[in-house]
Formats: C-alpha cells, structure tokens, sequence
C-alpha cells in the first residue's frame, strides 16, 4: 500500500467495503457522538467520513486531534447504514473505521476557520493565505482558473498559434502606464523595466515570421490599487497575427472566448459569436453612454433634440441654441412611476448633474396620459412624438439629458446602467457581448488643443497615410474592444506596419522623428525590413475568471495576491533593501519624513 | 478570397493546378533567368515558387522587387515541367505565375541575410533580432521550444496536475543566488524581489492543500553571464505533489521527460525510465567524478588504492599513509597507446595536476605486456591486479589519482569525459538518464570548520530528528537531481515539513530561530498549521530544448535573448531611468567612476 493513501477522500463507495485502505487529509470537523468519534477527513478532492469507537487501537490519540491537522488514518471501509446514507457526496455511502492514525502535521489555534462560510478581514485572510486558500469556495475558485487558462490555451492550439514567451526583464515600454522597473547590478545606476505588455514584442515576431503568435502573459503595471484590478501584475490572452484584417482577428478570439464562457458559465446563457453586434465608439457612446455597454441591459438611448429645439421647456431649447448641444433620452420601460422617476432623478443629482427631467406614462381618466413636469412643459404633441420615437407606452418612462454629449454621455451611462438593475431588465443569467469598433486616433485636449492618442499609438488609422493628411480628429483606427456585461474583456488592433505612416501618425500627437527612433527603436528599425501587415488582441484573464466566478474583487481569484496596499502580507514584501545589495545596485535610498 | 492569402506558401500542389490564388510572404530568393523572374516566397510554413516573364502585368514592379521584402501575389497555380519539380518541399510540383502583385513592406539593405547559413556576430544578431529569428535554424529551434512546453503541459495534464501562476513580484528568496530587485513607489525605499524559483509558494500551494502543483515558471537570478544561461531569467517545468515521497515523485516526472525527449528527440536512443539507475551522490562522485554523470559514457571509475598501498610507486605509496586519501583508476578501453596516454596526462596537467599515472597493455613479444612508467614501480603482480580488477586487456589503458577525493574528483571527472570523448566512447545519439541520490544535508567548509546546507535548506532530512542529533555530516537528504548526458535537468527534494525539524535543521546551519522565522516566516508558519509531506522537483526548461535541439548557446533557444552583458541590444536595456521615476521611488543613483 502507498506510504500516505490508498485511495483519496473522493474515491471510495460501496465498492470499497470490506477493503482496508489508507487516507491522508486535513481534519475538516469532528464530532463527538458520546464514544463515537466521527472525522470528516478532507483533501484537495473530496471529503470521507473516518470514524472509531473505543474498540480502535487508537481510540484515546483520536480523541486529541483538532481541526486542520494534517493525519493519516488506516481503516476498514464500512457501508453506513441506510438512514446515514449522504447523498450529496460522492463518499456519502461508506465510512471508514479507524484502526491506525499518524499525525502529519499538528495545528495551532486556528486564525480563521477552514469549515464554514464565515467572513473574514483581508489582512487576516492574506496574512494566513494557506489557510484561507484550503476554504471550499477559494478551492473552487483557483481550480476555476486554472482550468481556464488550460482551455484558453487549447482552444489556441487548435487554431494553430503557438506560444511564445517574451522578456519579463526588459526596457521601459511605452503603454502609458508607469513601469516597474528593475535596477541592473552590470550596469548600476541604469535600470531595466517590467513589461507593461507583450506589444512590441508581438510585433517583432510578426516582423520576424511567426505568423500565429500567442501567450498567456504576465503584464505588469505599477498603478493605484482598486478592487477589481491587482497593483502589480494581470494576465492576458495576448495575440496576434501576420496577414489579417480586423474581421479575421475578431474570428479567430471569438470562438475562443464564447467556447470558454460555454465550458465555465455554469449554464448561463452564451451569446453566439455571429450575433455579437459589431457597435461604433460613436454609436456605442449615444445608446449606451460607454464603450464597454452592458447588453444584457435593453436600454438604448436615442437622440431626441428634435422634440426640444423651440419647445416650451426653456432649459433644453435654450440649450439647443449652442453649438454641439444635444438632448438625449433613455428609455425606461415598466420605470412609470412617480416614485422611480424621482428616485432617478436623484441619482443624477448624486452624480453632479442638475437632474434628470422626464416624463412617465400612466392610464389616465381618458386613457394613457403623460405625467411629469416636462410633459407639461412642452406639450401634448412633442411629448407623444417623443414617446412614439421611444416605442414606449402606458407603464414606461422616459429620462432626458441635454448638453455637449461628452459633458454627460458618462453619467447617461451610469443612469442607463441603474435603471436597468433597478427596473430588473438585466438577464443576470447571460454573458452578452460586443464589438466595439472604429476608435478614433486621436483626442483633443478640451483645454490645451493639444491632439493626442486616443488609445494605442501602435493602430493603423483607417485610410492611412492619407487619412492622417486630412482633419486627424476625424480618423478612426483599426483598433476595438469586446465588451462582455459592462466590462472590457479584449483589447486590440490592426497595427500600423508602415514606418512613413508610423512617422506621420506620431508628428501629429507632437513627437518627432528623433523621439518616434528613440522610444520605439525596435519597432520602427524592424519596420523597415519587410514588415507584414499584422494585428491582434489581448484579452483580461483575471477579468474572464472573475466574471466567470461571479467575484467583484481580484483576490478571490488570484493564489497569492497582494492587498491593496501593494504588500504580500504572507511573504513580508516589499521589504528594507540590505545595504550590499543598494552598493551592489549602485543606488542610495532617499530619506523620506 | 481573403484580402492577403488564399494559401499558406506551404500548401499548394498538383492539386491546385489551374486555381487563382494570393499568396503573402517574403522574398526569400530572387532569379533572374534572362527575361524570366523566380522569386522563393516566404512564410512560416514553408516556401512556395512564384514567377512572372515579361507578359504578367506586373513585371516591371517585381523587378524591382529584394530579398526580404514582404509581398502580396495573386497569380495562376501551373505545374511545373517534369525536370523541374523539386521534391525536397511540399509545393515543389507547383509553381505561381504572378498576374498581380502588392508590396506590403519593403526592406532596406540588409545587415545579415536570412537565406542561407552564415554566421553573424553575436551583436549584429541580437541587435537585428526580428531578422536573426526568419532564419530557418531559428525557426525551427523556437517552433520546438513552443512544442516541448506544450508537451510538457498536456502531460501534467494528463496526470491530473494544475497549473498555478505564483507571483512573479515578490519578497526576496532565501535560494542563495542574487535577487532582482524592484523598487516599491507605494513604499518608498522598499523593495520586492523577483522569484528566484517559486519554492515557497508551491510549498505553501501543498500547505494549503492544492495536492499536484505545476507550472512553466520563470525565475530570476542576478547571475554572472554564461553561454548556457541567460544572464536574467530562465524556465522551469517546476511540480510538486503532497503525500508523496521520493519514488512517487520519480515516477511522475520521469514519464513526462522520457516522453518529451521521444518526442523531440529526432530519433535518438531515449532511456526508458524504469532503466534510470539511482545513483548515490557518493557514488556518483566515485565512479563518475561529477553529482551529473554522463552515462553515455561506459567508463566508471574505481578505487584502487590496496593496489599502490607499501608498492614501490613512492608518490602514490606515501599519499595513502595520509588519512581520507585514494587512488582511483579511470578504465580507458581502446585507450592502450603511449601517445593517447601522454595527452591525457598533459590535459591533467593543464587541469592543475601534476599529471596522471598510467598503465596501458600491448601485444608484446610474450603476449600481453604492460607499459608505462606506473608499472615498472609496482611490478607485475600488482599490475596484473589491478588489471583484473579494472576488466581491462590488450589495446586498453588504466589512468590514476591520488590524494583526498574532494581534491581530485572533479578532475577526474573531467578526465572520464575527455577520455570517452577521445576514444569515441559516448553514443551521440543517445540520452541516458540517472537519477542522483542520498544528497549530504550539510558540507562543512574546510577551512572555517564551518558547517552549511550543501544544496537546498528546505530538504527533509533522511531520518528526521534523530538523524539531525547526530553527526550532521553524516545526513544524508531527501534530496535529488536528475543528470542526462552530463547536465543537470532536475533538482528536487521531499521537503521538511516539521516546523521542529526545521528549526533543528537551520540551527546546525547556524541559523537561530529568530533568523528562520524572519528570513523563511510564511513556510514556518504555515507549517504549524497542519502540513503535509510532500516534495516535487524542477526541470529545466531551456537546459532540455538546447539539449533537444543540439544547442550550446542559450540564444538559440530563446527568442529575444540578452547578451552576455545582460543587456537586449535591440530594446536598448537597461538604460537610464528619468528623474521622475527616481524620485517616484525615492532613489539616488550613486555616481560611478
């Protein structure tokens, strides 16, 4: 028989009985059923319940074992009797008798306990990670992601990509994140950096002929913690590929990731690739006041200036009189009620604005009326030709928003979300997805004018070379998003492959020949030697997991995280330096106060 | 059609004939028949035979077209004449008259040419990396390394391991080697260290109940630059299982070697593992001179010290009146020529020694006669001996070492290779395996008295606690690498997971338990919480692909690979950090002279 087990504590069934075998696991309860003792042993796979009577050679050392002591128990395997019989385990059939027991691994008092669902503080569930990580739901978890990143990387494999590893210890990138970076010992007082992302090594290798590149990568940025991000490092499903168009990059991750949400959603609802609507940044941005909109949420907000211009209610028609100005509406069906319309109104208000106007539908003395003071503002006719334009009718409401679109497309956003939760228009049980499409290049500083990218200055602008001739606030990239629930599950583009485009695309957002060769040295020099048009994405792996998990904070999904404080209260990091190892680095730490 | 291929440059045979198709690539070759242009087009896949004569439309152009650059075709697929159908690749029945053509990126003069074989220096390599890696050798050397690591995680897979990422952004590691550092900007003057290897967290993984832990690790020591690794970081296959001892751990990796080595191995001879012997360290260093013996070679070296003891060779005579003194024989089959002789005496002489004794056996006038200067001292009766004990006749050669074994092993060792190298002993086309066991715990420095741990601290100690009470020299671990072909690709151990073990075990090292539980706090924590036994192992992933792929250099088998200075020529690292960063991270450099 094996040293430590015979079987697992997943294993045995009313097969085994009669068999003697050999357990190891962790002591997840005991009970004492006055001289009998039962132990629910675990392990990594399942429960077994173990017990003994007085009759047990070690009946008395039995009686001393606590939680979480690691044993390892010998024992014949008995079927229980039927009325005990625990159906929700594989092992509910059978109990094992006790008849040798060694104690692995003794345990101190217990800083949180491993049984149970109880809550605990963050610093005591990182402090005590190896404990907290033994939990049911962690176990799950961590088996979840792991399982994930499996599948994502076969799923890769059988389109043919191959996975390459890139650099961790490299040179300062420039993604716009701030870099960790790492102090070199050969070269003190000159300092390496940690990859903010694979990009323009992905790139090199398109350049170099790799044509179907993949990784699961580390990326690492050194930014302000927040709950659903890690302060140090994330992963990415990162790709990229020679020869394409966007439509080929979005065929290939597409089924990819609809395959993993199938195999890990548990039964929610997948929609299928073909039906992902592929939705402008501008479009994106009028229906749904985001680029990464929520789906699942019905709600798409229209532009309704029309109703307004002239109309009664002073606010919006003088509004209307300035350049750039817009009225837009959200929608909000079975949200007819003076109570909910107030409530929204207030949300806005909690948001900064001045408030939402709007106006409901409710059966009337003479049919459907409409309430509301902006109903009575501007009038019978407009506000049936709004509610026509809405498709609403009796039970429904309506929310208004005017000024310059980008002063309150976020907050239209943020309402469309609330009302959807509040109405109960979400389908929590699906995973709806998204496109979006033609970012622009560039944005403009409102207060500077100074033009800037939007996103990636690596995308190819729609039109090229001539297109960046033209107004380049007017040139959308080859450059998207998915977005999945109203997050942003993958980022990518078509890369700008060509060093006179490359040029053009950078003088225009201020930096010169010189700055384009010094930062980006590689990829402008590598560009010049025969370089394939190319294109890829990278999609959040934490992000994936955690919806996938239905977890709102990173910790939960990741084996060893740091707190928000960016320290591993586990491993004591970061930690005081020695004095050798700064000389060895050439470096002096500077006194803080 | 798809905007940029219709097929790869490897697919397109007879069957094809007739078709129209688009092709992408490079320009790998470019004839010039008189009138008539055949370009080699390029890609990942293979290479494709495309031409025009002065009727295609787009004749002039291609003219112009070089080496390199990377173009779009779209031609006629036609077979070619009976003569000039090239077997040696896929497409060689066809080839593709070029109708139309796109040039999608140009290349400037070239500074190394990707056909062909010739040997560029190290800096114009790297510095042109995106070239370097078109070339086929490269190709080929990266294409397998992404297949071993795949292999290597489908067969984890298959034996029911997870992978598990662990922080790469860490607490400095107790491993021995130098830590990377990374400063903190959130704490300014700390600092985190990147893993050196991920012992801890999977050792805190087994704590924490996770059973059967893998991953393709990277790990990063601050070492001094050598040919076979990388100045910076490099790959672990790196597993560990719980409830285990050595044999299981044995019986796990061993098949996933074995089979990655079939595999990739181009038909080489691959031990089977059930043939791996286990070696003890003390053996290993006797018979072999090395803790990684090559076993292809069939020398096994021998003490023959009652053969010189009182003989009349003095030097040899006298030594072994000292104590812990030997003399050992290196058997030198087919090595029975006084020139052979001489030159491995002049290598040890040039190794620092002041040279080797030999014997060697001829046909003589009276049959076998010995010759030598050794055998003239010691008389033919102790020749003979050792002779017959060595198993040696006519044609062979016997070379020895005296003195203590510490001090002449390791050239000893070096001498076996030399030998079987020399005389064509070793089967090149063969990878044979030995497991090395029963490592020393502790080694005690010779001239301090001092004693250390000889490997790794968190070894369980063969005997446990008792064993810890006696001589320390004397304990031997639970502690083993795997040598192949002369190199080390695995090193593991079962682990000490007794908290009192432990402390006991750094005491005689010299640690207090105030020091343990600072430097190693999670694991000595974590295993007062109930641990298990466990143990795993790490196998070194480049060390196999070079091995695989007949390689010396570590950048050959990485694809974006420092130089021997530590810095990426092509990315321009380590270079100078702004001040901003420094002052972000609270830093000075120190001004060097």
């Amino acid at each position: 028989m094996h040293a430590y087990r015979s079987h697992t504590c997943a294993e045995l069934n009313k097969s085994n009985v009669g068999e003697t075998v050999r357990l190891s696991g962790w002591v997840h309860r005991v009970r004492d059923h006055g001289g009998l003792l039962f132990i629910d042993l675990r392990d990594h796979y399942g429960i077994t319940q173990v017990m003994a009577d007085p009759d047990s050679p070690v009946f008395s050392e039995l009686e001393k074992v606590r939680s979480e002591w690691c044993i390892k128990i010998e024992g014949n395997v008995m079927a229980r009797d039927e009325s005990l019989v625990n159906p929700a385990i594989p092992t509910g059939e059978i109990e094992v008798f006790i008849r040798d027991l060694d104690v692995l691994g003794k345990a101190e008092e217990l800083p949180l306990m491993v049984f149970g669902d109880q809550e605990y503080p963050e610093e005591t569930r990182l402090k005590y990670r190896f404990l907290d990580l033994r939990r049911e739901a962690m176990q799950e978890n961590m088996k979840m992601r792991s399982d994930v990143v499996m599948s994502m990387r076969k799923r890769m494999w059988d389109l043919n990509f191959r996975e390459y590893q890139t650099p961790i210890i490299t040179a300062s990138s420039p993604e716009g994140a701030r870099d960790f970076l790492v102090p070199s010992r050969l070269h003190p007082g000159k300092f390496y950096a940690l990859p903010q992302a694979p990009q323009q090594f992905k790139q090199l290798m398109m350049v170099a002929g790799y044509d179907k590149y993949f990784q699961i990568a580390p990326c690492f940025r050194d930014e302000d913690p927040r709950a659903d991000r890690s302060p140090t490092d994330f992963y990415q499903l990162d790709l990229e590929m020679s020869f394409v168009e966007q439509q080929d990059v979005f065929d290939t991750i597409a089924p990819v990731l609809a395959g993993v949400f199938e195999e890990f959603g548990g039964g929610r609802k997948v929609d299928a690739p073909q039906d992902w609507p592929q939705i402008s940044y501008r479009d994106a941005a009028l229906w749904y006041g985001s680029d990464k909109p929520d789906l699942r949420n019905p709600i798409k907000m229209q532009i309704v200036s029309e109703h307004f211009a002239g109309s009664g209610f002073a606010i919006f028609a003088k509004l209307l009189e300035q350049e750039g100005t817009e009225i837009r509406a959200i929608p909000a069906p079975t949200g007819g009620s003076r109570k909910f319309c107030d409530r929204m109104n207030k949300f806005a208000q909690g948001e900064g604005l001045p408030g939402m106007g709007y106006i409901f539908w409710r059966e009337g003395a003479d049919g459907m009326e409409a309430a509301g003071p902006l109903a009575k503002n501007i009038g019978p006719e407009r506000t049936e030709a709004i509610r026509q334009q809405l498709g609403l009718g009796v039970g429904d409401a309506a929310f208004f928003l005017g000024g310059k679109p980008k002063a309150f497309e976020a907050v239209a956003g943020r309402a469309r979300n609330v009302i959807g939760e509040e109405l109960g228009l979400i389908d929590k049980d699906r995973f709806a997805f998204a496109w979006i499409v033609d970012f622009p290049i560039y944005e403009q500083d409102e207060e500077s004018g100074k033009i800037d990218f939007e996103h990636n200055p690596f995308s190819m602008p729609q039109g090229g070379l001539d297109a960046l001739n033209g107004d380049p606030l007017q040139v959308l990239g080859y450059q998207y998003d998915l977005a999945c629930n109203g997050y942003e599950l993958v980022s990518g583009a078509i890369r700008n492959h060509k060093p006179e485009v490359m040029l053009k695309a950078f003088e225009i957002a201020g930096y010169g020949e010189e700055e384009v060769k010094s930062r980006f040295g590689a990829l402008y020099k590598a560009f010049q030697y025969g370089a394939p048009p190319h294109g890829g994405c990278a999609a959040g792996v934490d992000r994936i997991v955690m919806l996938l998990a239905d977890q709102q904070n990173i910790r939960e999904v990741v084996m060893f995280p740091m707190n928000q404080r960016a320290e591993d209260l586990m491993m004591n990091a970061p930690s005081d330096p020695t004095s050798d190892q700064l000389m060895e680095l050439g470096l002096r730490v500077i006194p803080q106060d």
